[in-house]
């Protein structure tokens, strides 16, 4: 065997990649990770995940949205946001995450290297810091963890100022707009359309596709679109975007149908693609597809074995709890442990309300013709809710006839991302909604809503069960 | 069998009552519930746990406690709260709440009754109505669940404007004390002194224990006093309080040791009684202890077998969650059905910051000789601790050894009555913490917490595993 430098080379220090090196190095591995910007955390830390989750933590609370249930349709704490309200927060998060990482890093014994790396052979990187000094290292195993960024089609104008990708809206924008376009209907632009809204901004959201966010269940989107249109908000569906220029005054956003709308700024957030473009795939005997994406199998590996990818750079869902999962299974893989995949990822999207789910879908289910028995309990029905003052929220479950299992939990408003743990817990361990029934949960709490939720499913499978016998 | 008017009578329609009595409808009994005040949901929702807990949130939110980990200690979101701010969110949730209750109860056939019921034999009450009108009811089972009311001793001059008990604090207290004594360190004692301490008031809590809130786990008691402490206030325990009078301008409490405490107002909140000085239960062969409550086994049966007493009635836990399920489990029995009583019923203190609990405690645990390890996780190494600016909150898992099952779950911070929810469903489904460590949790979430503990209770064993062998 030949003498490699390190046993698990990782490139990229988001979700994926950290947790693929800490993993390779609690098995006592020698590790490095290469992370070509000076803060460490990729986008996630950076301009992703934890810069719009602060933001739209403030302005749900500067807003006093989520009070207007108590206080009136017409509260809102404070009259005037500044970006600057918002900023602030942020950068305290952001930099307490980054020092957590590089102390978890360090403290795993994991070296790590700044700088570009280039694959020059498939067990060999070429990393250029920023005084264009380089340093080969080898090693047996290699993790691509290099994230994705935004897309730039040639016919936007985007200059970071009034046309913005999603790094400029973190990153750039200077002051609330009156009038938003929001192009693509993803997640991402989900959310930054929903805080905008929910700061006053009057914002359109544009997608080519007949839906947003179709691996959500129907019906929990159907009440966030309800609720966004009732923040003033306007969708554009099965319309795409031929054009998006500057014009006196603000922004000017073509559509293939003909409309126009102007704008003061348009957010531009019609996909990222893989940040594979500088690292010399082919020399590690690898391609990246046409968004610059890598293919691998279900243990992470690309066509060159030893090379595994995780994380945006793979594609869907590119959301970080699951970047991080699959950064920890590539590494066990890679040292030859033997681990369990976690098979109930949950789904967050934090959009105001926000949604959380776990399994299948309604959709997904009568595809794959698996029968089911719904059952729902609204917040406003729970003394949390109205103590919340939520009227939004719900929380679904769909549960087999036969064993009574859970085959899927969706829950939106207050806490949705939080809440979905608990069914994801009753769903791993094969848990049954008649262990929810006879469950006692603090009161008031939302996680009350399980077992409302489970007597609702009951009800309705014993009045089948009446039928049918 | 004599022909009863009713199956199953219920008196008091506080959470054991009407969970009791809908439990017995669910089976098609015929059930009537007698309530003697004119509003339903007992002291749980007029005077108890919601108008309590919605004052709590109305305090938190306009205090800006949970965001002055963000915006500095200074930080407050209105300077000058008014009982006003307060008691308008109050009314709309509990009134809401009682429609709630008298809608469920209605929905399911349940009969009411208003007035003050009294055993004219172990089958048969006298209603009398607030017109004076008499009804007799016989039932072949009978359920009390009539609650409980402040403990008012002589020496306490209790006028329910500036020596207070726990009804006059939430339903006539006209403005916020400067200075307040809270006799009485329990789980409503506690509640509320964190309550007046958020919004500025000088606290002293007296009581007489050496310590406070002994059911819950001490190192989770020692740092919510440490947070208390840091509010201002001020403990004064293993003292015990002779004398609570008026004098100009306020209030004098004396104490045993000699000790006087001079304040605004004080907050006498040392127990509370069984509500059975007017039902004459020597009519139905029983006789209450010297503080009013009724003696159960472990159906819920009083020493009359057909006679069932549940909730605050019973005495200890005197949680409005409980005492819903022991309602439930006095009903299930007495229709003769099998239900599994919950095994591990969560606790939740409404303190600021609030404590959420389920199974063991450290303590309990070495008392029994069960050996465990322990997993903590802190909310401000958590990215979502850092987005709330929650600097106060842990979860700590207690982990058997032997089979890695979870034995207990302690939580304290934003939220914690419903992060133990999480735990909770892992402990009642058999779970073990490298469930929880193979889990993948939506990011950012309190719930990574369990992910965290977990991880830092394998690492224990495994420390240990690699000492012993």
């Amino acid at each position: 065997m030949p003498d490699y430098d390190y046993d698990f080379l990782v490139i990229g220090s988001g979700p994926a990649g950290q947790k693929g090196a800490i993993q390779a190095a609690k098995v006592n591995r020698r590790v490095a990770l290469i992370e070509r910007r000076r803060h460490l955390g990729g986008a996630s830390i950076n301009t992703g995940t934890i810069p719009s989750k602060t933001i739209r933590e403030a302005v749900v609370y500067l807003t006093g949205l989520a009070q207007r249930g108590i206080y009136g349709q017409d509260y809102r704490l404070k009259d005037e946001i500044e970006i600057g309200d918002l900023a602030m927060r942020t950068r305290q998060v952001v930099e307490r995450e980054r020092a957590v990482i590089r102390d978890q890093l360090l403290r795993n014994h994991v070296v790590l290297f700044e700088g570009a790396a280039v694959f020059a052979d498939p067990h060999t990187l070429v990393v250029t810091d920023a005084t264009g000094a380089e340093r080969r290292l080898t090693a047996e195993a290699i993790l691509i963890a290099t994230g994705s960024e935004p897309s730039h089609p040639q016919d936007v104008e985007f200059d970071g100022k009034t046309i913005l990708d999603s790094d400029d809206i973190v990153l750039r924008l200077d002051h609330i707009p009156r009038t938003l376009v929001v192009v693509g209907a993803g997640v991402i632009g989900i959310e930054f359309a929903s805080m905008f809204a929910a700061l006053g901004t009057k914002v359109t959201v544009v997608d080519g596709r007949r839906e947003m966010l179709d691996f959500c269940d129907s019906e929990i989107v159907e009440a966030l679109r309800f609720y966004l249109r009732d923040l003033g908000m306007m969708f554009r569906f099965g319309e795409v975007v031929t054009k998006v220029e500057h014009r006196e005054g603000g922004t000017l956003t073509t559509l293939a149908s003909g409309k126009q709308i102007a704008a003061e700024a348009v957010f531009y957030s019609a996909g990222r693609q893989g940040a594979t473009g500088g690292l010399a795939l082919a020399n590690a005997g690898l391609e990246a597809d046409k968004r610059g994406r890598i293919e691998v199998d279900e243990r992470y590996r690309t066509a060159t074995e030893h090379v595994y990818a995780a994380g945006d750079v793979i594609g869907f869902p590119s959301l970080a709890s699951t970047s991080a999962e699959q950064g920890r299974l590539a590494a066990a893989d890679a040292c030859g442990l033997e681990v369990h995949p976690s098979t109930n990822l949950p789904f967050g999207v934090y959009s105001i309300p926000e949604i959380g789910f776990v399994g299948q879908t309604e959709a997904q289910l009568t595809d794959a013709a698996v029968p089911y028995e719904v059952g729902v309990s609204y917040y406003r029905e729970l003394a949390r809710g109205q103590i919340l003052g939520d009227t939004h929220g719900l929380v679904k479950l769909l549960v087999s006839p036969g064993d009574r299992k859970l085959l899927g939990v969706h829950a939106i408003g207050a806490n949705a991302t939080e809440v979905v743990h608990v069914g994801q817990a009753v769903m791993g361990l094969g848990g049954t909604v008649d262990f929810l029934v006879e469950s006692v949960f603090n009161y008031p709490t939302l996680a009350e809503a399980y077992k409302v939720a489970a007597l609702d499913a009951l009800n309705k499978l014993r009045a089948v069960g009446q039928l049918v016998t």
